[in-house]
């Protein structure tokens, strides 16, 4: 995957702590990565109030595969794009790019499934945040 | 999956920063709490010296599935076994279990590639190493 | 300070990424371990429900001396003590220990003030909190 | 403690995670900030080879006084200047900045003992590191 294909990229900084004994990022920070920048999207879009969205997304299954090491302090790019959505469920696709790299260092999927906060039961998307998920799911080719 | 299908069960503790703004365990803690297993293990059994072996495991793959909920300050055990040994990687089988719960919390896979730590490179898996790892995999049925 | 300073040892895993690019427990862990510690303590004692309590502990100052380094896959006890008892305020001397060790790998402090969750004002702390404090404050010399 | 105070200025972002239970960037989350900051600062003065250099920085004291919340997604900006400049160590003033906001959200310091990476032993910092510090080094009134 290359940076051409999401509609998003979300600039964050790495961390000190981040690089693990090997020198690297180590494999669990891209999951903060990842995150970070899904809720960053939601939270500008104004598809997340974390004090108070009666609706909220939990996190059901994520997966990451790490193609090239990134190491503290360079700063990285998180790409960020719908790949299905469902009655209840978004899954993105992300991926995390190193400076001035085309190719992701690593690439990853993030459902969340919609519940309602107060009984945590699912609960179907309504359609002003089905429409804003639609604007960042590129058409089948 | 259960308890009963792990030959290996690492206790570790959960902390406040775990909990996300939602009262959880954040998605991301789960995977410092299975690489924080597998290197575990890999100690106790002398497969790992982390300043000086020659062979390291590089992660190249992880993945989780959130079945219900965590909270600090519960502690969990992690499950452990080998789901598949290659030439060069192993892939583990890993889940989160709470306390006195037999049903998994969250299943998930963590693959590490073994290469020279000097070049970087993949490198075969040497014959004790096997022999570790097989003995927490269990037999097909 | 040593082990016999402190009337509360609290038992924590370390994790593979606390280790930084040294080897070593990164400074910020311990922090990690402080604030896990102390709200263990308010949680077992009933002090703290995190989701209802309507007092809630803001940190308003933290600090550590770092003594010897620790090194994950070690497990740690933390002791705690209160150091401090004002009208709003309580002050916890804490210390990380390692396995087997009389004297703390780490000395600090943690403040917390008690405000009320809905205004974010500070508020008296009430009397059976302070008994509470006042039975791991031992007595000055 | 305002912006004018520091000469050098770091911008870094905040993560999901950073935020606690209680919807504010967790106590420990500034620490990270700090030392991100620090090691930056030297790594781009060229002060920093974190696999090479033979003259590490450990840390050896670190506090905080925390003045107003944060809260993710908010960017920070943390404050950096050197406070003391010791035969073997430094000492630096550090500060995170809110965005737009000119007094700081939280003060804190930050102190590394330099050793010889190989032996632990600490050593006197050379005439370049010093005339570098030096230069951030705000003058005494």
């Amino acid at each position: 995957m290359t940076r051409a294909d999401f509609p998003i990229l979300i600039p964050l900084t790495t961390r000190w702590a981040d690089n693990d004994a090997f020198g690297h990022v180590n494999n669990v920070a891209y999951y903060a990565f990842f995150d970070t920048a899904v809720n960053q999207w939601l939270l500008r879009e104004g598809l997340l109030d974390i004090a108070r969205s009666p609706l909220i997304g939990l996190v059901v299954e994520t997966g990451c595969r790490y193609r090239r090491p990134l190491s503290y302090p360079m700063p990285v790019e998180v790409g960020l794009r719908v790949a299905r959505l469902g009655t209840t469920s978004v899954r993105y696709d992300v991926a995390v790019f190193g400076p001035d790299a085309e190719e992701a260092a690593a690439e990853g999927h993030f459902t969340h499934v919609y519940v309602r906060r107060e009984t945590g039961r699912p609960e179907a998307i309504p359609d002003d945040m089905r429409r804003a998920f639609a604007r960042i799911m590129p058409a089948a080719p």
